[in-house]
């Protein structure tokens, strides 16, 4: 039987806002207004030109006091990827002088870490600042990495990932004092409200706030050294090319300013529901872990790993269910690399979802969330053969005492993609005397993450990375 | 008296279709269809996700369509600029090893030349291809300019500022027996037919052809060396960073699908329209040249030069009658310098006009404009203080026996900006004897430009450019 149309959206809940948030209505609004007055070329003088040039100004006077710049400071981009890359390259060109050094920290959007790829292919020298556990970087961590020929730092406002937010101010206050010019990152901050602190470039990301995809923010601060790079052109002060996508620049402002408006409402309601995910889900689903910071975070994301988990079949389960997640395994991806950010802060990659609402999404939906969620990780273990979590029986543990050649276990797990490897460890485990260890042989890049944190959770005692002859060999010592 | 705003409406004409088309009906619809479906990432795999990527798939089909080409050799881009930008660095990047030479026509967009102008800056070679006096380049000058370090030509399809058709099947013929790919920009021309002949590479912008405005086109054929510049972004084969503005790209292929279904009529229908623009133009308005191919010719693109007038204020007095067109002249710029188009091509550049008609354009229209035009320029010339057009009185003209210190005559126009120089020069020809020559003293780069073609324009000889204390000396000899 077709489910009813009704019944169908009742089930469906779309929870990867910090992908892309649906279109607030006000961006709808005002895109189709602006489709009529806002074809024509703003730099044109006749009556359409002009009328495109007053919705341009009034667009970049709105974005510009949503950010807390000034208008001639914003530059309207074709992205947010487009205003990082811009932004980057611009900052770095305009300081060549002083240096060819770049900070960033290590869990930036892959549109920063390319640009500085970029840079570093070109010569230039890239400090890659590491975060907590948490996901959170030190600001001493910033301090250490200035140096006297840094052209730029970077660094997010909040993680796009795990949600957790950076120490931006206190870092833009010593970049400051340093001279050095912070880009700050405010995608997934933006529509929440503005970036404190004195930073000196900011970009940013309407799709992202509900804006219209097609439209991102350059913010370059009077004063900051900045050279476009690439073909000249004209328009946005030279610092994106391209006719203006003006409907869309129109939407984009109108609706930062309309969900800035319910923003601080917003975020308390928002902030509740991922406290209760956060607080529940470790409770409804045996071995899980949440990651990121619990306190200093972006209101809407929660993200947590679960062991013994494929994350593409989990988030597949999820769906079917009606839930629209995604992922930072590697089992998700076609790069066969778990998550960058995962990875630099050294959390499980396994089984891993992300959590992220959109505003004006409902109690009940996230109600719903949590009562699907231990079936669909269940189901998702099961067909994997995943051992059953459950109290170990004392009598599976071999006394210590008997010990049959200590170190002589080894899992053969080549050719096996996350999350076989750990399900084996974790098979095996109970083999092995306590005292004892198991190497677990894998070519899989999710192991050199996954294994240490299963030891973690579990208790036992991570013994280190050795080399094989294919991929590498996982030692762990059993504690208990 | 505030005009009604159904007379307002009446008379207000957009002549500019050639800068940024009104929205066409579909391209709206299909726009306002696609924010609902099409606002998620079409990279991740859930229901929303799928949609979105359904969606950009079938564009890509239904524009690859359009263009003639393969689905996979299609991306688009946030506007035809950075198709152009990225296809050209792209391919000058691919094909290194060959060499470092690029040929661009002389009469390329902006977009083009500058990209050129990069890669000059970073050691390459560009040769530019001279146009004749219509704008049209010839064949023979890229056999001429192709060389074994060719990597990349460029020619587009039609030139955008008087509508002129470029050879291009011939020259990417030519280019595939050298081995060299072609690059197309076909912005001005894509709504009307595919581009004929085998290029390689082709660039378009959705809003010439009344699509929305952030989309373009970027089409690499299969086998074409081409390696992406910029930080590595996977979205659209690596080609065009940034998160994908659906909806737009929706509409663009939609609306380039509906306008070519009307093109052939409407060709038709627009191109006996601008005939008349060209044929009845210097009927009614003295002293004015019209410039472009009268054949090879785009079908909505008319343009002409007024002798005398201000181009800015000529489209203040047309904006005023309600007509909105475009212009070539310095005087419109903050430049200060003369289209690059009407320069490489030597035809007059004061007092330009480009009427560009959108598709639908209502006879009426034109015919209310060629009304219009003669008031608009005699205001401007009358308010110029211009000679009085007309047959020129021999009681004025100084027999040439009794020629007075023959090339003393001197006019200084220094700071006077376009067309003051050259309405100087005609108010004191009459005081030159017959084979003598007058000095115009101008630093205004239109002069240069504009005192040969009324030298052509007015049977005058045009007897050079000598250096000046400041700016330069522009001899003209009388010769009748």
């Amino acid at each position: 039987m077709a489910l009813s149309p009704a019944l169908y959206r009742w089930g469906v809940a779309y929870f990867d806002a910090a992908s892309a948030a649906p279109l607030h209505p006000v961006a709808r609004q005002a895109l189709s207004a602006s489709l009529d007055e806002g074809w024509a070329d703003p730099a044109r003088l006749y009556r359409e030109g002009r009328r495109a040039r007053m919705l341009l100004d009034a667009a970049r006077e709105a974005a510009a006091e949503s950010v807390g710049c000034r208008p001639d400071e914003l530059v309207f981009t074709s992205s947010g990827t487009r205003a990082v890359h811009s932004g980057i390259a611009g900052a770095l060109a305009g300081r060549r002088r002083v240096g060819r050094h770049l900070i960033v920290s290590a869990v930036e959007h892959s549109s920063v870490l390319h640009s500085a790829e970029v840079f570093e292919a070109e010569g230039g020298v890239v400090t890659r600042t590491p975060v907590t556990r948490t996901g959170a970087v030190a600001v001493e961590s910033y301090a250490d990495a200035l140096r006297s020929d840094t052209a730029l730092a970077c660094l997010q406002s909040a993680n796009h990932e795990v949600g957790t937010e950076q120490p931006v101010a206190a870092v833009a206050e010593l970049c400051r004092e340093a001279g050095v010019p912070l880009l700050v990152d405010a995608a997934q901050s933006l529509g929440w409200a503005a970036v404190a602190g004195p930073w000196s470039l900011l970009a940013a990301s309407a799709h992202k706030w509900g804006g219209p995809s097609g439209v991102g923010l350059l913010v370059v601060r009077k004063g900051v050294r900045f050279a476009p790079q690439g073909p000249l052109d004209e328009r946005e002060s030279g610092r994106a090319a391209g006719f203006e996508n003006l409907p869309a620049i129109v939407a984009a402002a109108a609706s930062l300013r309309a969900v800035r408006a319910q923003a601080a409402a917003e975020a308390d309601r928002l902030r509740e529901l991922t406290a209760r995910i956060r607080a529940r889900v470790p409770a409804v689903v045996p071995e899980v872990e949440v990651v990121g910071d619990a306190e200093r975070r972006l209101p809407g994301i929660v993200t947590f790993s679960c062991l013994y988990v494929d994350g593409e079949a989990l988030l597949h389960e999820l769906d079917r269910e009606g839930f629209s997640v995604s992922s930072g395994s590697s089992c998700t991806s076609s790069t066969l690399t778990p998550s960058h950010v995962l990875r630099a802060m050294g959390v499980l990659s396994e089984g891993n979802v992300r959590v992220s609402l959109p505003a004006g999404t409902a109690p009940d939906e996230v109600e719903r969330f949590l009562d699907v969620l231990p079936g669909a990780v269940a189901a998702v273990r099961e067909k994997l053969g995943a051992p059953l979590p459950g109290p170990a029986d004392p009598r599976e543990i071999p006394p210590a005492g008997d010990a049959p050649a200590v170190d002589a276990l080894v899992v053969d797990a080549l050719g096996r993609r996350c999350p076989i490897p750990v399900i084996e460890l974790a098979k095996v485990i109970g083999e092995v005397p306590v005292g004892g260890t198991v190497r677990v042989l894998s070519d899989d890049e999710a192991a050199r993450l996954d294994i240490p944190a299963w030891c973690e959770m579990r208790g036992q005692e991570y013994a280190g990375e050795e080399p094989a002859d294919r991929g590498s060999a996982y030692v762990v010592r059993r504690l208990s």
